[in-house]
């Protein structure tokens, strides 16, 4: 075989058979293949998109490319959850307590974020003590006892992805509906769970910026899943704004702690209700309607806050910090934007916002820099309310040496005050 | 300025600005951006083209990446052609002194092939002593005296050029029209000769097959040449069967011989007048007709072989060869293929003549790889003709260790006996 020709074959749209794939996977992961030719490949595939069989093959072979977790000693049936990721999404912080309090195991692995804020494992780590770099018999031991555990990965995932995605990175070849399926996937299916509830972020915010591309690539992670014989659903969630009030990693910690205390029950409330009964309902734990159900009443009867309680210190974290938010690393300066008109608020670019907590110090611009735990945006108005000019809309936290009146400026024009009512 | 957004601009379909056609090739060439990220903007080009603009821009940035002569030393005018080769191409052979001697320049810088057969340069060396390695000055001193000369690339003609090239070819992205256009125009514009003549070869023995994609590539070459203030015409001509008799490095110079004496007057030699008229013509040496009378007298006259003679004579070469054509290198076998029916002619697939002409060792597969200048294919029955069961259709030569049965059946299945008249 030679890598020549299986270029050809893609930028001339023709399909590549099973072997091809695994062939070019196997020896690009192995060094055999160069950088370039490889690159040649992915931007054909850019341009040619790949078959739902060539995708689910690109997948297979990037994830037995390393280890594959063996979960059935944590229980024939688990769940996992994976966003594509957005502003403000501590959605994982409160469904997984929530799914593990109804009897139903979630061992989650997450990553780190590059980006506007942290991501999973980093918002955790803001917890004092909380461990994520657990090995792989500690992660299955806590589930076991608690019923959930979210760690960073374990063992040696998907190095054909990880290579393949560095490359991708740099080539302009990431925006490619069969490579970002096949790239999320391949990590989902090695980390081995049976159920896979996939919240695909559609807006300004979001990677997908359009409801036909966010479709378009819900289904082909949906038919990846089921291929591989995997429980796994989609849901497209809106993205033209932050997700909740917080965006920050200790700020989304408490604003998951007030949500899963009954504190908070708006939008964001509302969303991690709706994609906790999906994980249920993948678990068969009953209809749509009744694991809606028991995902209301793990809050109200406060079983989800314990467990969350429970998992904190399942993984050396300090339970107290979710009811005393003074033990978080407290932010050195704090900005409050005030409303320089009366009006509605509006969110403007949601990305822009997301950008504004990167530069507030809240997410990393370079892989595996340090992260200021404190930093963030707290939104006191959220969109569509009125404010009278004066009012708070929003806080500024940092601990970095920045300049918060250019950012509170640069928030202000993508956190913006229409002067009608209806937006 | 950032590699990614150039690649992200091409891909998106947007047009580069001068500026940053400049920035890439300098920074490719001087190994500031990488190979694949190259290849990203290649392959991204592969698909969504290049505008004239773009092109032109492309082709004299990597014109300027190196050397560029100036042959005014010369003559004010000089002309030069360039054919996208095809097999059996021994053109340059003959109108090069057809040219000459009717007192227009013809200084030509060619190079050696890569595939079924040398290049110009490797036919001539296959001539005894004949010295394709001339300085600048030596290059000039004979064109000056003699009014024609024939020689491998000399000085650092246009690095990025090479560089692009090689990554192509590895990448799958040789075929795109503004790539190749402008890596031929580069050289050609370096090469600094002030008229060029561009031979677009188009059928299955060229790399262009079908007629629209030759029009295309030679429309391109022609606007960059006008656009860098040359006198530029093309020509489109056939490839489907190989250029008159002989495929091979020493059979082709002894048929552009017979040519240039007078005694071969078939399709080929009509190619030849009509290029050569071309040429002529460009160098405003009369109305097309008189260019071509010019052309023809050439040849009946004996002035052009005499001019070939003499330039054989001043590169070194013993030029009693193209008299006496057995001070050329023997094969050391010879196989006569025979019809195996009585019919027609007919070339079924040019290119496979020109893969036989290969494993006889004529050409080269890889760079730099030796060549069998006695090795090679005459058609003693040319396509159209009637030939007689048991007559001899073709002649195979060579002096390498190869199976000579297989290569002539090869040869029999490409080069076909069909049982009707008219094909």
């Amino acid at each position: 075989m030679q890598m020549y020709d299986l270029i050809c074959k893609k930028k001339t749209n023709k399909e590549l058979s099973k072997e091809e794939i695994y062939w070019l996977v196997n020896g690009f992961t192995a060094g055999d293949i160069s950088d370039a030719q490889m690159t040649a490949f992915l931007m054909a595939v850019y341009f040619n998109s790949m078959s739902a069989r060539e995708t689910f093959d690109l997948t297979m072979a990037m994830e037995h490319s390393g280890d594959v977790l063996d979960l059935s000693c944590i229980d024939k049936v688990t769940v996992d959850k994976h966003s594509t990721g957005g502003v403000g999404d501590k959605t994982t912080l409160v469904i997984v307590p929530i799914v593990a309090s109804c009897g139903v195991k979630a061992p989650k692995m997450s990553g780190r974020g590059l980006g506007h804020t942290g991501g999973t494992i980093d918002k955790l780590e803001s917890i004092p003590g909380f461990n994520t770099s657990l090995s792989f018999e500690e992660f299955t031991d806590v589930v076991k006892s608690v019923g959930c555990a979210v760690v960073g990965q374990t063992g040696h995932l998907t190095p054909a992805d990880k290579k393949i995605y560095a490359l991708r990175d740099v080539t302009a070849t990431v925006d490619s509906i069969p490579l970002i399926a096949s790239s999320i996937m391949s990590k989902k299916l090695a980390t081995g769970n049976s159920c896979i509830l996939l919240d695909v972020k559609c807006g300004s915010g979001a990677f997908m910026k359009d409801e036909k591309s966010a479709r378009a690539l819900a289904d082909a992670m949906v038919e990846i899943g089921k291929s591989a014989g995997r429980k796994c659903s989609a849901m497209i969630t809106d993205m033209t704004k932050p997700l909740g009030r917080a965006v920050g990693n200790s700020l989304e910690v408490i604003e998951a702690a007030e949500v899963l205390k009954g504190n908070e029950k708006g939008e964001f409330y509302d969303l991690c209700i709706k994609l906790a009964a999906n994980m249920l309902s993948l678990a068969e734990k009953g209809t749509p309607e009744e694991c809606e159900a028991l995902a209301k009443d793990a809050i109200t009867s406060g079983r989800a806050f314990s467990k969350f309680k429970e998992m904190i210190s399942s993984q050396g974290g300090n339970p107290e910090a979710v009811e005393d938010y003074k033990l978080f690393k407290q932010p050195k300066n704090i900005l409050k934007v005030c409303a320089d008109k009366t009006g509605v608020i509006t969110c403007k670019d949601c990305e822009e916002i997301g950008l504004v907590s990167l530069s507030l110090g809240a997410g990393r611009s370079v892989k595996d820099a340090p992260i200021d735990h404190s930093a963030g945006i707290y939104l006191n108005k959220l969109c569509g309310e009125s404010v009278e000019k004066g009012e708070v809309i929003a806080t500024l936290y940092s601990s970095i040496d920045c300049n918060m009146q250019k950012i509170s400026e640069r928030f202000s024009s993508a956190y913006q005050i229409s002067d009608n009512k209806l937006v």
